[in-house]
């Protein structure tokens, strides 16, 4: 062995090999910080060689003691309780939105206009004026922006998106999508929390989970025209920490028809209520020449069904184990049949936007642009409209 | 052996243990009157000691050779290729109508003005006014009254509607619902067929398999109350015979979104368009205390969750082999897991009829009545008036 | 209508196209002998046209008031008590011999020495002798002889069979067969039962449950040569009804390797100690081209896997809804997807029969004859021989 | 922001709350290497706060350009081409063996002799000889020494053996375990490969699948006294590089049956001839009070039955899908329902051993020891010599 060419090799040489490094200014850090952070910490060496190596700059947050816990944790180089200052962070290159709702539009305006590429959880804004103001401002500003549909990512759905793009599904007639989960707010007298507060959360199970459903509709089948809907809430109030009841002004669920532009017709449906549902998305695509089946819970696989199929005493649904070295992303993974999660669903995706910023590639269409965070929040205010006046509502983009 | 014992019981004896005889005059010899005069046949036997012994009395067809080798087939005493002969034959005492859609009113009402009692397929009317003339005339002339939602007579439902109506889901969120085939409509240039004109088949997907998703959300959760919806008909012309074309009028899909005036909401969708389902009818009920999934495929099988169910580690919706003793109607069948198939349901829904007839036993609420039918029909209007008028519809009774 | 022709046809007509008749001699009137009657009963119905229609001359059994009730509801002409009684009936041509094993071997050879063609539930004996003897009577005789391996005759079961024998699974590698039951005896201090009696039932798990496994095995893979095995009585002492305790002497559960002439190995298991598991069947095939997963509970449903399947990524196991027009049986049944039940198989089974007693057609290779119903037993006792002397035992036919 | 605090605290600080640090020598960067990496990578982030923080010291193989681009790629500090230099490194402070089975014993034994705390892949040995020198040595050298049955470390593994430890299943009747895989063997003309040399890999589908089952039996029911099995090599020529055909001398696939010595029975079956099977393995145990069943191609779910849950109506197997804070290392992930993967299992494990390391935990009884592998091996070799004898042999540890 050759100690001084082992050490020496990863201290100082071979920089013709070395992808470039990329800032990474990281906004929250609890579900979706750690979830992305674990992200950029894998992609350097398992999707290798990768396209960009993200530096952990910095990370931000409220609460200082939470914040420099998660630097340490995550190994951010340092943290800042200000993203205002984080923005001014010249080594911060990517501004990684991963705050609530409520925090989303003005950091990532201010960071757009301050020359970073941005990279935005979803919902992208608590309106589709929201999110426009965010498209126009990243646009002005030359800067790459995405929003974290991640399940675009996901190997199954990558595929489902491939096999209706190359058209072997045929004309699409039908799209159906649930997310179902269950909280404990159905079954206790659970109190008052911010997420069912309109100014902080901004929406409910049709904002958390029901974009996904319109997100991946758009991405899988293509436009939606018009929308019909209702919306449930189903305990009206709850009690607060001081024992005075607060009125709950927030979908707990959401019950849709939707018309597509290629003629399609759809249903999506998400709620919090549904007792034993976990983590229940539910995809399905039916077409001319086949069916696409996909279940959130058992990512890894994807049914699918081609009319004609031979021989045909032994057509059925498949049972696809999308895990072979040709599906999406697999090569950088495991031998067929060793799963992968939910969480490598971000992994890729971060490796797309770093491979955006430093090749200049464009974000879309694989991955969602503030485009496609602005028209999937225009769907959801038609739906939140529809409920409301009680009419079938064209969707304006 | 006692031969003359063996044989005279068989020939003559034991009047006391024998149950009633009831008529039955059966108009329809193509897929419904196959399905029910099997289930008349195996009920004195299997649904032993029967609560009637149905006889075949008469069989009514249009095309003489055809319901002549029906009767043959099956045992009727004699065949009519008139229907209102058939409803002068004074043994007739139950009137089955499993005729098409278009042929429903007419017989049915003239079968209650000649006293029968009357077995009505669904869906019952072509409009909720040809459902409630049959309705009027059923209950002026004093008959049982029932339409064949046969769904609510598989043992996995009842079961559902059981653990329901006691109480166990608690207040009912969310109902679900979707009755998915293929038929061979998308796949090639299939020509025109009856089955697509609106004057015989008065309805599509919707009323040949969306009022099962109706009825069943009526009998699971409740009265609907409001619906929202949107059709399609994917291929609007086809070729008739003769090379010209023709339009198609009925639909070949709908999805809705309904309210309940419970406060439950759903969803409800029907196609004939969805490549490689065969016959995927699912139903789900999300309620407070627990949820519960049911797959007419596998219609042996109920999905249940219960809510707090300890211990907590192993919670999770249970496969229920709904095939015990002690399961509704399986002590009549074979031991556990000996599955039954789908035409059983009419088996015990006939069985229901025939006691409802001979006991003067009410035929709701587990079974469905003209009521019921009408109320269907009611629901379906709406929604065809909601994809008409682009608004939601409140459903007029 | 034609009052005369209707009533006529039914009554006296049309010999010409009239299956001919066959007098059916049942033995045993309780599981076995209410699934075969109601077989008997729909074969004219369902089956149609029928190869012939099965007269229900008579049924037999101990207790005169149970065999005349069973007379009496399945419309058996007359009944004995006695089977040596029914074997004089000259109107008796098949005896169906769906008694318990020790009540197999001497019917059998005397119904054979009396011309009867016979049909004998499985386990054909208690031992390879008795069902040797029973062979050879049969075979003296020239009567048609099957035995009850019903599984081989449920629509999914036969497509396996045919797609193997087209070799379209080329070499076959590995067969896996497992049947679990729950009975209540792990649960309680269950009382004693001839069940377990090793006189009355001859054999546990591996008679009742195991048997069927060898037969599939041998249906669609080929002869086995080899086995090693072992067996376990989980609960040796039972109380008895004096409240002594009586020693179990059969087994409770087995488990086996098998090798097969043509090289493939297997695994074999059968227990009434699994908790949970209802009717639990299921058999797996590997070849060289594919796979085949077959599962009693969803009887319905045939799991195929083919090598090479193209396109590539959407390659996986098909879950088969063995329920189209050109499956095996079902252009007697239903629309696709409307499922049939465990007791059809028996239909499709004794339809074979009586085809093969009218027309002089062979039994076997689909149909299990006693020669097929000997080789199981020799299967089994070389199971028990393995278990009892831990070694390999190489199976004697 | 407090620059100087976010930066001071992750580069010099709070040496009192960061956790002791633990040098790791690997050997071997394929397969394994890539998986052990990945978690020693992951632990100090996601096992937080973890037990001891892993350095990746050193990485070691044979070819130089492939270990310095592993080195550079998962940030080992230094490599070394021969694993004797990298044993005299003093900042190694675990060996961890990754390498191919024949070189397991040989650097195992000197890591001990050198004070090193070794992890080894399994199957420890390719013999139980090979084990127990390692064991031996391991014992002698006072080190903590694990061997690779990373399923035990999946949540849902962990969860069935805390029930069945805890006596919730009571007795244990059944052990059904079979590991399926897929290879291109059987399909093509597949030349020689050194996983088929019998010095190299030392063991075909027993020793690389075929352990694990035999260690999750041990696992979860208890130690396995005897064994009956059959093994095939289901093509035994091979061509190799130059043309010539080579002998394949080890096993592609085996079955099994054993008996534990608490008295349950079992079956065990691995086999890389099993077309359309990724990765296979499921795992089932049916005790006196329920049963359990575990699928690793969907490794977050457990089937559970327990007998006598309430309501009776609705008992079944429960789908419980493991994935809630209070299950086995769960709350260091995902939301419920949000899933993690294959490679998670090593993550639970490696934190395990390093827990083990650094505070002087015991390795077993959660942990496979090399005792546990030395005792599979035992059994895998009374495997071979069941095959080989036709005789049940007794395991001899």
């Amino acid at each position: 062995m050759s100690e001084s060419g082992g050490f020496t090799t990863m201290a100082g040489g071979r920089a013709e090999r070395e992808a470039p490094h990329v800032g990474v200014g990281m906004l929250g850090y609890a579900f979706m910080g750690k979830a992305h952070s674990n992200a950029y910490k894998k992609i350097p060496y398992m999707m290798y060689p990768p396209p960009a190596v993200p530096d952990l700059t910095a990370i931000c947050g409220r609460n200082e003691e939470a914040v420099a816990e998660a630097a340490r944790r995550y190994g951010y180089k340092r943290y800042y309780t200000d993203w205002e200052q984080m923005l001014t962070d010249d080594e911060v290159e990517v501004f990684d939105n991963g705050a609530p709702n409520s925090a989303h539009m003005v950091p990532t305006i201010a960071a757009a206009q301050a020359g970073k590429h941005i990279f935005c959880e979803k919902p992208l804004g608590r309106s589709p004026e929201e999110s426009k103001a965010m498209l126009d401002a990243a646009e002005k500003a030359g800067v790459k922006h995405m929003v974290g549909f991640n399940y675009r990512f996901l190997p199954a759905i990558r595929l489902a998106r491939e096999l209706i793009e190359k058209g072997k599904l045929g004309r699409v007639y039908h799209y159906r999508a649930t997310y179902l989960q269950e909280w404990v707010l159905p079954h206790y007298h659970t109190p008052m929390t911010w997420r069912l507060e309109k100014d902080v959360a901004g929406c409910g199970a049709l904002g958390d989970l029901g974009t996904h459903l319109i997100d991946l509709g758009r991405f899988l089948v293509g436009e939606i025209e018009t929308v019909g809907a209702m919306t449930r809430i189903f305990t009206d109030q709850r009690p607060t920490a001081d024992g005075s009841m607060a009125p709950v002004e927030i979908d707990d669920a959401f019950v849709a028809t939707v018309g597509f532009a290629n003629g399609a017709i759809g249903t999506l449906e998400a709620t919090r209520f549904a007792a034993g549902r976990k983590n229940h998305e539910i995809v399905e695509v039916n077409g001319e020449h086949g069916s696409i089946v996909f279940d959130l819970e058992r990512l890894n696989e994807l049914k699918v069904y081609w009319v004609g199929q031979e021989p045909k005493e032994t057509q059925g649904f498949a049972d696809v184990m999308v895990s072979e070295p040709f599906h999406p992303w697999w090569s950088n993974w495991w031998p067929q049949g060793h799963m992968i999660g939910w969480e490598h669903g971000f992994i890729h995706e971060l490796t797309h936007f770093l491979d955006c910023v430093v090749n200049d590639n464009p974000v879309g269409p694989y991955g969602a642009t503030f485009e496609d965070g602005y028209r999937a929040d225009c769907v959801s205010a038609a739906i939140l409209d529809s409920a409301r006046t009680k009419r079938h509502i064209d969707v304006t983009y």
